[in-house]
């Protein structure tokens, strides 16, 4: 904060409250709850009152409580927090309509992102953090063979993604299903496609982009551990096909993904920059003359959040690290016909890429092997 | 907006722009998929390059789509389109790092919640809405019997949690689970608890509050009926006891609060005001002396948002209207020892209340009558 020039640190229950405090919590919605830290080290809760004792039990010795009611609103008590602050880091993820209170309360303090903060603390994981990604990384790709065999003609995405659903669950009744993409047939070609409920044909690509979040284990005050739904993600893609593709150009694009794929981990070492791991994965699908075709960066980090830091793409001069996670999840999309991508969660280790996923298929997949 | 001095509407996904739009998207994330309406009638979307198609395919004839690539990101489309809005009303849920971008951009415009443009048109429900929350209330209400009876002596919170989930989402499998609260014994005086792992005692007072999101039917360009996720909401809260609940004070309480819970309801009637219905549950409680047990409003909004207006709290002078729908939720919370809550959903209409749930019980229900 002091290197930001930052002089209070707002945030509500997400992910950079959770780093730091192992608080989480579900139901705060329109009522702000949020930890306001000091650069001197004091910090100050603000939470609805009904919520005071959940609260009370995860601030640490020294942290004050302030409650407010229904009646009364937050407004003051947002006022008084942000009372003298010349720079305030805003949560990236909280609500947009808490910030406009801020403004309306604080109107001359100069607002900034708490990522500006959180940042640097957040996107190199630990030893404890890698083993959690581990985990739940096991967790999606213990479940790839029985993804990729659901994908049976005349069943729907919807259904698809149902079954994937329980299935992953069943590998871990505490973890949580964290998204899930499943786009078949043309649909495979875009990259975010929203599940629906188109019949997979015989011949068909299938894209299965699924990911979980584990239940980290978190130290309460007395030195027992809590388990916390808030926790470390998984993310996978794979990409497969009905029996024998019907285009034929599928299996060449599969193979040029999976060449872009590992040119982007083969770059991957400390000291390498964002942006050459992004333009390795790239040159390779260019050459092949698919440029324009791959519309999307190479990858983004993974934490406790989906999307995080670092950001694997052109102009992204952020320097590898050790501890660094990140997804390398190139593809070619062709309009109207079909799509393929290929994703696995990479940390940088002190020799180069550490795989936290098994290797993507060499050969496209067909759940009729 | 003309009325609000609102020159730009900026939605991000959410229920606002699903309200307008139809459109829905669940991958955007960090990265800005928005409809930027002018006050003229005249809309545009800023998306990302890869989400083009699925914009398209929901904009208006005449809509403008603006695709921004990883590579260049959405700065530029942002400064393009706040230039010259003198005010802009900004997505009360959207990510609050957008706003920080558009601040940067647009540091001369003055930035207002786009509730007070969404407001007055979201929060009358039309008859088809009405029948839509019907719709999905039914589903709550006939799960109510089966919650009760999960909560069995030596069954974990999160265990009862796990199948209620499992029995909602069989009795509508298009639907999602909007939240739980299972809270037993003495965590059942948190109105917020977070379901743990807390075993059930014969004797445990149990609030069981939950809610599911029904698929809301949309009409494509085509003509056709299309099913989306994102739909309205039912929300509903029963209290019971494990056997013969162990604090003698239980029904006693149970009784105030349905009471409470009755008194509240027989005051909505059109042009009651907010703060009377919260004052008609609040003086029952009051006058029984458990008053500073009762520590929040007595209720809130339902539609396509959990929680949004209107409120029914102490101070509120939002005048009531038909079409209006919100909870009647009171609340008596004794620390460390239990809690009741009664939660019903009701609409408001010519002649007065209108119930959208079935009433809450008479007397306090056990899973073992």
């Amino acid at each position: 904060m002091k290197a930001q020039g930052v002089d209070l640190l707002l945030l509500t229950p997400g992910a950079d409250l959770f780093y730091l405090t192992g608080f989480e919590h579900g139901h705060a919605g329109e009522r702000l709850l949020a930890v306001v830290l000091k650069q001197d080290g004091r910090a100050q809760w603000i939470a609805p009152a009904m919520n005071v004792p959940q609260v009370e039990d995860r601030a640490m010795p020294g942290e004050t409580v302030r409650g407010w009611t229904d009646t009364e609103w937050y407004t003051n008590a947002l006022r008084d927090a942000a009372a003298g602050a010349r720079t305030i880091a805003f949560d990236d993820d909280a609500r947009a309509a808490f910030l406009l209170d801020l403004i309306a309360v604080a109107p001359k303090s100069r607002l900034v992102r708490a990522s500006e903060v959180m940042r640097s603390l957040r996107i190199r994981k630990d030893a404890s953090e890698l083993a959690m990604l581990r985990a739940v990384a096991r967790q999606v790709d213990d479940t790839i063979d029985h993804a990729i065999h659901l994908c049976q003609p005349d069943r729907t995405e919807a259904q698809i993604d149902h079954e994937l659903r329980a299935a992953l669950l069943a590998k871990d009744p505490e973890s949580s299903i964290a998204f899930t993409i499943i786009a078949s047939g043309p649909n495979s070609a875009l990259p975010h496609h929203e599940t629906a409920k188109r019949k997979l044909q015989s011949g068909d690509v299938v894209v299965l982009d699924f990911g979980t979040r584990g239940c980290a284990p978190v130290t309460g005050k007395a030195g027992a551990e809590m388990s916390h739904s808030y926790g470390y993600q998984s993310d996978i893609t794979v990409t497969c096909a009905v029996g024998e593709p019907a285009d034929v150009e599928v299996r060449k694009v599969y193979s040029i993904v999976r060449d872009a794929q590992q040119a982007a981990i083969d770059a991957v070492r400390p000291g390498a920059i964002c942006e050459q791991v992004d333009h390795a994965a790239r040159s390779v699908i260019e050459n092949a003359g698919y440029g324009e075709f791959f519309p999307h960066r190479t990858g983004h980090g993974l934490g406790l959040q989906g999307h995080e830091p670092p950001f694997i793409r052109a102009g992204e001069g952020e320097v590898l690290e050790e501890g660094m996670v990140f997804s390398i999840e190139p593809g070619i999309y062709l309009p109207g016909r079909f799509g393929v991508r290929l994703e696995i969660i990479v940390s940088v280790s002190a020799t180069g890429p550490s795989l936290i996923n098994a290797p993507s298929a060499a050969q496209l997949p067909t759940p009729l092997d």
